[in-house]
């Protein structure tokens, strides 16, 4: 993408109203624009991010063997009335009459419609297991919407659901989708706990948050040290195999680590006093199994191998796929902008021409933008007429991981820039070694080259 | 994906209520499942192909050069009385009051918002030109919602906005609009004919609908046969280029086309008699040139050339996209299903395994499962325990447009069967025959190799 042909509206002023870092960023890097109290579009920069995480969710819940389907918005309050929600769930529900007087809501989750869809066209235990999953637009009217997209009044969620026969079957569907969620923030660049969760009226333990470790978080966590030294990593998982995400589980949830709602201080206290850490988390993420709640209630069950007619066990799963954008600018940033994870950047590396309109620049930039653009990855090219420093301001706002910078000095010595964002640390090179670089870069990240 | 693992609920009986052939066969071949009067739930196949059609609008609009942005589906009724519109909608608009009783609505369509962030973050002639748009669910309160997505009340559209200087830039926008869209259409395997259509209270003849011909199709179409001739096909355009724009906007609209709202009887007479047709017509988009009804509303200025500020110029340009679904089965199908372009099929292959369990043919189809993944294409594998015309019933009534037999008999002799689903012809080959063949085809369409 050409900057001069681009919607980039760069903020020049840090906007007033906003009282946390990410949504300053966000606006100021022309990423939001509110559109109403807690409801924003997402201009071409924001939305950009948004489709890759999008995309990354997408990725891993087909690896997870989970099947995406597509609930409408707007959904009938009929349905939220046999589970008895729909007189339950207070102000947040957006009530909605429609010109026939038939009330509607818009849904900020979809346990109703999902069941329903599964009551209608499931009837033998051998179509189970089954995961269904929709990343949609959500809406829950906060009273006091605030802190941008992170609790906004529409938001953008993946929200999945799991069907089992039995409660052990159920169990290992949660565990899969702990696997699934680990691999996903991972890829984005955020290391995100799984913590103990409250669960509500539910009862059991069965819940897990989790949480991005940062200043600004909502929620007070409590946790062993020793979590933040488990990755992942790129190792195999065989989401089949029961034992194997069982284990997973066990490594990531051993440890303490609770938020303020769960906190149990005796407990914590058997933590060795140097590893018992407080800090602050933002939620970016949850996974429950709440049994036969919603199948008891709405009928939904199926033939067992005995012939006999059993509710199924289900569990709800939720990534917040809109505040993750801001998550991870809460967690990735300077003084100076957002520093995008490779996994998510809306482009894999800028291009800042020094001297717009010096042959020699423009035809060199020009060459750099179609050699990466041939590796697959994508530049955003600042071929706007302005001077070096503006050009750079804007870079460093918006975060792109990498930077090419190309001037008529350096060319003379045949050389460009490469500067990464984080370390803000250049080194000079031939242009063909640093489009090797960006490709290599990338292919470890496994990006652009779908 | 493997059918045993899948979602595919197909219904053996033909659904009743539903009128149309798309309706019926979306029904049955288990895409979508309605939740309320006019609003579905997207089920795994009908969300494969609803993004896949979400994909190629997507890329078609970024080599036009427009630029994505994604906009709130709930919005102010405030912006909607500086238009006028929120008085003026009548009862399709859903109006919505919030906890705080402020008046909010779904948006049927965005000229108000889009041009609010217009106003907001552009100042200069220089920005220009400039084209936002967006693929959104939208929602318009039919009073009589019926022929299922067809007419749906929650649907998913394209709509884009375009920001001109000038008169003529704006209709320069508007060719633009019309070859993309053009291309667009063409690689979902339909012909969209492009019709003069009913400006409304604008004034102006400057709006045109693309429609396909169809026995269903709500509108009465009258046409010079000669337009059915014209195609786009591979041809290269610059979309930067007025005089290219504007030779394909005259190509495909100087002859005689339009709806029973335009039609003109003394015109369309001068057509030779044996071209004169008259059909129905499915409407999958409109283009819409409006010059400065909003932005003068609204203050949508920016300053010209001379220093004075200018209203700019503005269009509408929508596809639909969920209805697409419902216009592509409309025109490409039989009496066993629907029957899929290669351009938009969920899967670009079935195999069909016809003696489960049989060691043989399933190391036969899992071979071509994994050659078909790693060519970069995706199959769906009916690996289900069910007698063959049971599997070929499914694969027929889903449409994927290619199909691979696999048995036993055929095996000893080294040979699977290859068929089309449009012609029916069989033909017998080695798999790895069948493997190559298939890359070919949808190379030619440039599907699954990004």
């Amino acid at each position: 993408m050409r900057l001069s042909r681009y919607f980039l509206p760069v903020l020049k002023e840090s906007p007033r109203d906003a009282q946390i870092v990410s949504h300053r960023y966000m606006l100021q890097a022309g990423m939001i624009k509110q559109a109403s109290a807690g409801i924003y579009s997402w201009l071409p920069l924001g939305f950009k991010v948004l489709r890759r995480i999008e995309d990354i969710v997408h990725e891993e819940q087909a690896k997870a063997g989970h099947i995406a389907i597509q609930m409408p918005t707007i959904q009938s309050a009929d349905l939220w009335r046999e589970s008895g929600r729909y007189d339950a769930y207070g102000d947040e529900l957006l009530r909605i009459t429609d010109r026939h007087d038939h009330e509607m809501l818009f849904t900020p989750t979809a346990e109703e419609l999902v069941t329903d869809i599964f009551r209608s066209h499931v009837s033998s235990y051998k179509s189970l297991p089954l995961t269904l999953y929709q990343i949609q637009w959500k809406f829950r009217d906060e009273r006091r919407p605030r802190f941008g997209v992170m609790r906004g009044r529409e938001f953008y969620m993946k929200d999945g659901y799991n069907f089992d026969l039995t409660k052990e079957d159920a169990l290992h569907a949660y565990n899969r989708h702990l696997v699934s969620y680990l691999r996903t923030y991972e890829r984005m660049g955020l290391q995100a706990i799984p913590m103990r969760a409250d669960s509500g009226p539910i009862g059991g333990d069965d819940t897990h948050e989790f949480l991005v470790l940062a200043e600004t978080g909502e929620s007070e966590v409590f946790y062993d040290s020793a979590v933040t030294d488990l990755t992942f990593g790129d190792r195999d998982i065989d989401y089949d195999n029961v034992d194997q995400c069982a284990a997973v589980m066990e490594e990531f949830t051993t440890k303490y680590a609770r938020t303020d709602e769960t906190h149990d201080e005796a407990l914590f206290n058997e933590v060795p006093e140097e590893r018992r850490k407080v800090a602050r988390g933002i939620e970016v993420g949850q996974i429950f199994y709440f049994g036969t709640k919603y199948s008891e209630a709405m009928g939904a069950t199926v033939q067992g191998p005995d012939g006999k007619p059993v509710p199924v066990h289900m569990g709800s799963h939720g990534i917040g796929v809109s505040r993750l954008l801001g998550a991870i600018i809460e967690a990735s940033h300077d003084d100076n902008g957002i520093i995008w994870p490779e996994g998510v950047t809306p482009y894999h590396a800028g291009i800042v021409n020094l001297k717009q309109g010096d042959a020699e620049a423009d035809a060199a930039c020009e060459a750099l933008y179609a050699q990466l653009t041939n590796a697959g990855l994508e530049p955003l090219y600042d071929d706007r007429d302005e001077r070096a420093g503006g050009k750079f301001a804007t870079m460093d706002m918006i975060g792109l991981p990498w930077r090419i910078t190309v001037g008529p000095r350096g060319l003379k010595n045949g050389v460009v820039e490469l500067t990464s964002r984080k370390t803000g640390e250049s080194e000079e090179m031939a242009p063909e070694a640093a489009v090797a670089r960006l490709v290599e870069i990338y292919k470890a990240h496994d990006i652009g080259h779908g």
